[in-house]
C-alpha cells in the first residue's frame, strides 16, 4: 500500500477520535495544519459514488461536528475537505479506499501544548509535505479533539 | 473576488454543464486533467456544515452522475474531489462559497477533439496550473459532456 500525500504513514490512518456507524474518524499523523483529520468509510468503497445516501446523510453530521469542534479549539479561518485517493495509484495493484481529509487552515499561528503551529500555504492549496509534532503533544491533541467531538456531537444531532 | 486555483478565471465557473434544484456543474475553464468540473451550490454558504441534508443528498446524485458519464466518455482512472475554498482567502475580505472541484485523472494520454490530454500529475495531489484547450476544443467538450450527462442522470435516479 502507497503511502497516502496527508495522512502520512503507509496503511495508517492515525489515531482514532470517534466511530459512528459508518465512518471512523483520525487524527492524522501529519499535523503540517493543525487538527488535521482523516474521515474513513468503514466499509470498501472505490469510488464517492457507491457511498450510500445514509452513509452521505451520516457524513454530513460528521462534517458538522469537526468543523464545530476544531472551530472551538482552534479557531482556523476556513476548513479545507477533499477526497483524493491519489497515492493508492503510486502502488502495483491500485486498491483506493474512499477516505476524506479534513484540512482547517489558518491565518496565524496557534500555539497547542508548547508547540507553535503555522500553515505556511494559507490562502493556497494543503501541500503534503509531512510535519511530525511531539508525541506528548499528540497525545494532548487527541485528549482535546476527543473531549471537543463528544461535546459538539450532541449539539449538532440536536439541530438536526 | 480572487482567482479560484483550479477554476482559473476570476468570479467565473466556467461553462454551465447541468443545473439541478441545489447544485450547477460547470465545465472548469482549466482542464489540466480532461473533464474537470465545478459543483456550486446555488445559494451561499461559507462553510460544508451549513448544507443541509436535502442538499447532501442531491450532491451524491451529481457524484454518481458526473463519475459515471466522465467514466463512460474518457475512461479515468480515478476522481478527485475536493471543496477548499483558499483562494477567497487571498482577498481582503474573503468571502468564500461553497463549491467542488471535481477532477477526473488519468494513466495515460486521451485524445479527445485533436489534442491529447495528459495527466502529468497521476498518483498525485492536483497541481492548480492553468491549461487553456483551444475554443472549438472546450466547444466540443461541452457538448458530449451535457450529452452524457443527461443520458446517465435517468439511469442514476431509477437506481436510487
Amino acid at each position: 500500500m502507497a503511502v497516502c500525500e496527508y495522512c502520512g504513514i503507509d496503511g495508517y490512518y492515525g489515531r482514532e477520535i470517534v466511530e459512528t456507524e459508518h465512518w471512523i474518524v483520525y487524527l492524522a499523523p501529519s499535523q503540517r495544519y493543525l487538527a488535521t483529520c482523516v474521515v474513513a468509510l468503514r466499509r470498501k468503497c472505490r469510488d464517492l459514488s457507491e457511498v450510500n445516501n445514509d452513509e452521505w446523510v451520516e457524513f454530513a453530521v460528521v462534517v458538522r461536528v469537526l468543523e464545530s469542534a476544531v472551530g472551538e479549539l482552534f479557531r482556523p479561518d476556513l476548513f479545507n475537505w477533499s477526497c483524493f485517493k491519489n497515492s493508492a495509484f503510486r502502488s502495483e495493484n491500485p486498491d483506493p479506499e474512499v477516505h476524506w481529509h479534513f484540512i482547517p487552515r489558518y491565518s496565524r499561528p496557534v500555539k497547542f501544548g508548547g508547540e507553535v503551529f503555522r500553515d505556511p500555504d494559507f490562502g493556497h492549496v494543503p501541500l503534503p509535505i509531512e510535519f511530525r509534532a511531539p508525541d506528548a503533544v499528540m497525545d494532548e491533541l487527541e485528549l482535546v479533539m476527543r473531549r471537543a467531538v463528544g461535546e459538539c456531537w450532541g449539539d449538532v444531532l440536536e439541530e438536526d
